[in-house]
């Protein structure tokens, strides 16, 4: 499958070209010609004798636009200036700041936004703790925490590395929910370290946000947290990715006309967002689930996890064991997708090809999720699945947790919720289903555009109301949280 | 000292009057016959009977604003409605927000923003570490730490009750440095965790400001930090206090023509900020320095001090005892002022009045700057000493913090400067105080206000250039930190 030019390998070359004769004309066949695509073509000054021209060209790597580049040197008259990547370009100096809601003009505006009038601010805070969340940024701030240990497909890069991303995530936030996030890369990977560095920054936060850690300490961070904490703790990789998948099976479901509770679902992959999607698929009320990892199925006779193998009791691994594959199925993934209904693969690039879809139960549908290669080519398996999904912007269905966080964490923050539970992410599946109408639905729209501006709304109103039924979040003043 | 009326105690009323008749005209009366003032008043609603009218009066404490809203609610005819506070107002939902720079409009920005290209620029920053200060919100950030310990002097009333001071805090990053800072008030007071905690936080900001942290803990924390982190650690509380003392002392010192080595100067407090003050005085010169706290004169052989007393050896007060009064003086604060040339309070209300300032030796300079209620009465300091500095903005030489902290951090993100040392702090003293003109100082102006749009440039471009003047910032690539 041939990648095609993206703006996310967007250069912009100047260079300078004789006025008279064919050179300009040549530009842009030559990018074509190499693959590229010109996207802008801009003189940005003229003379007699020569043109300064900005070329922006999308092409489909770095390796690629660096070819393009060479060829465009080659043209006969044309003189190469300075290259520029957009994407870098976008990156410089950071993309979030920081911004004063209130101008700071003169003495009597100081004398309220800081001393001496804030003094009396922090008493009121002092006196009724609660107060910080309606008279600080604690109400609308969520933090988004990671250690840089699994980000994106990169892997362990660390913290610095991960700051790009995380900034991207609270640009996000912003954009999507009006929610006000800041990124905290930590400089550890100690389990310890960073559940007692997440429980000492949350006075200022009503939320946090944990990205990028890596299985399986995520999921005892996450634990220790959400017990120790008053705020609600998501770990987006995990649930954002479950809840946006549930949503998608169940429009997917309503397209092929199949229950949930009774069709067969095969899953490739048992990391962090494999177990979360199998948790939430069962609550949703998935009763026939298979998962396999690298080694092939669960099932709790397999060497390493049977009592006296490798999976520690409690971890992930174990669960999965415990939960799925009732019938017993050993084997490998491909024997197990045989007559299955659902394919969910959050795993590996290419894991599975076009005849084992064929292979699949009639109306099958299958979410390869791996990026930027997914488990199985989407051209193949639309010729046998009736839905097909992906993490890929360039195909129909694209499964991404933008679709969900924002609002999530907008219905928590709304609802001023002490936590997150599986109701309230069930309840966000529904919502974001629920976006495409009877009269939209089709295996080729499965689930909004991240820029359906329905969605955040939709979301984050259900997991508010999941969040005030379970009763009163707030504890009166002067009291701490609320007993479980 | 009466207190004027101030607008950090300014409330709005909203309240309904006859349209015919004498009340409206009572209404400023009633005010300001109770020592309050009318600063706005509105009429928001007309009708041929009644008038709707929102009256915002200055008034000089919450129960002096009480008092004023019976006397209007006493007024023939007039029906109070609801009384808003306005500094209460500006806090509502917090004072600063998060912003993205870039729009997220489409497809081609979230994928430029977001996945996929953001995975280029996270791995240049994994090849090359140093890059994060190009690349991310490293470049320009700065982390606002407090422990809730001693907030203004509102003394430990914890993280969240401090969150309103950091946001005001941040706020002034922003507005006088265009500094992007974001407050972690942190649960906890244990020195070991908050050293741990900031020093995992570091690597999404270009420095850190520690704020309204207890003595002594505040002295080991910011040691430690400044020993482990590659970014520079300020505690604000301490080093700018220290920085606009020597600065409005270098321009006292003009006014009246005395040498810094010659005077004598006789400090009231120990604590942090006193410590910080007689630390940088003596690197600027000062030789004769005599500290009194609680207890009267610090000297080696006060009880509390001696090699068995109860002072840790490497404490503050030993090293006030070990590097001041060469003299030996002994006995109380009252005794050491007399013939001193330079009095600095950084202590208690009203420890002096009148008659110790006119003891003191001719030309004197008093800085009485406890807050709100300075070590001697201003008005009567003003009848003996030649220059009377406070912490007040009501009166004259306002020894203001916000002088000083946007311009140190500006010229050490500016230099990417990995410390903030001695030198540095010296630079930005000279630098402030130079920004009062030889034609403008006298001794009701040794210090710009902090609306002086001089200031910021002027401290920062000094500390830029003393901190590039300690060797390159930045270890070349793929390199850690400089060697000591």
């Amino acid at each position: 499958m041939a990648t095609a030019p993206s703006v996310s390998y967007s250069i912009t070359v100047r260079l300078e070209v004789p006025a008279s004769g064919t050179a300009v004309g040549r530009l842009t066949t030559a990018v074509e010609s190499s693959g590229g695509s010109v996207t802008g073509l801009d003189v940005t000054a003229s003379g007699h004798e020569k043109l300064r021209i900005d070329v922006t060209i999308a092409a489909t790597s770095t390796e690629h636009a660096d070819e393009i580049v060479g060829k465009l040197r080659s043209i006969e008259g044309v003189a190469i200036g300075k290259v520029s990547d957009r994407t870098f370009l976008m990156h410089l100096g950071g993309k979030i700041e920081m911004q004063s809601k209130h101008p700071i003009r003169n003495r009597d505006d100081l004398s309220m936004i800081y001393t001496p009038g804030v003094a009396r601010v922090c008493m009121a805070i002092a006196e009724n703790p609660e107060d910080a969340r309606r008279l600080t940024i604690k109400r609308n701030s969520v933090a988004v925490v990671t250690d840089g240990s699994a980000v994106l497909g990169l892997g362990n890069i660390g913290p610095k590395a991960a700051l790009p991303v995380m900034e991207g995530k609270a640009a996000l936030f912003k954009r999507f929910a009006g929610i006000d996030a800041w990124p905290l890369c930590l400089d550890t990977q100690d389990t310890d370290q960073i559940v007692e560095i997440v429980k000492a920054i949350a006075p200022g936060f009503a939320g946090i946000n944990l990205e990028d850690i890596s299985a399986p300490r995520c999921f005892e961070i996450e634990a220790r947290l959400r017990e120790a904490l008053d705020i609600p703790v998501f770990h987006d990789d995990q649930h954002g990715t479950a809840i946006v998948v549930l949503a998608a099976l169940t429009n997917a479901l309503r397209c092929v006309g199949k229950e949930i509770g009774a069709v067969r679902v095969v899953m490739s992959g048992a990391g962090a967002a494999g177990t979360a999607i199998l948790k939430l698929l069962t609550a949703a009320g998935v009763k026939h689930a298979v998962v396999a990892d690298i080694h092939g199925v669960v099932h709790a006779e397999r060497d390493d996890i049977k009592a006296d193998g490798d999976a520690p009791s409690g971890s992930a691994l174990r669960w999965i064991a415990d939960n799925t594959n009732p019938e017993g199925v050993t084997g490998t993934l491909k024997e197990a997708v045989v007559g299955a209904d659902v394919f969910i693969g959050v795993s590996a690039p290419n894991v599975l090809d076009g005849s084992d879809i064929a292979r699949m139960a009639d109306g099958s549908i299958v979410f390869a999720l791996a990026n930027p290669d997914p488990e199985v080519d989407p051209g193949a398996a639309t010729e046998h699945a009736a839905v097909v999904a992906t993490g890929r912007s360039d195909f129909p269905n694209q499964i991404n947790n933008v679709l969900v966080f924002p609002g999530v964490f907008r219905g928590l923050l709304d609802a001023q919720s002490r936590t997150v539970n599986t109701e309230m992410m069930l309840a966000a599946a529904r919502a974001l289903a629920s976006v495409v109408g009877d009269g939209e639905l089709n295996p080729n729209y499965i689930i909004p555009s991240v820029f359906n501006d329905k969605v955040a709304g939709a979301v984050a109103g259900a997991v508010r109301d999941a969040a005030k039924a379970q009763g009163p979040a707030v504890a009166p003043a002067g009291r701490g949280p609320m007993p479980a």
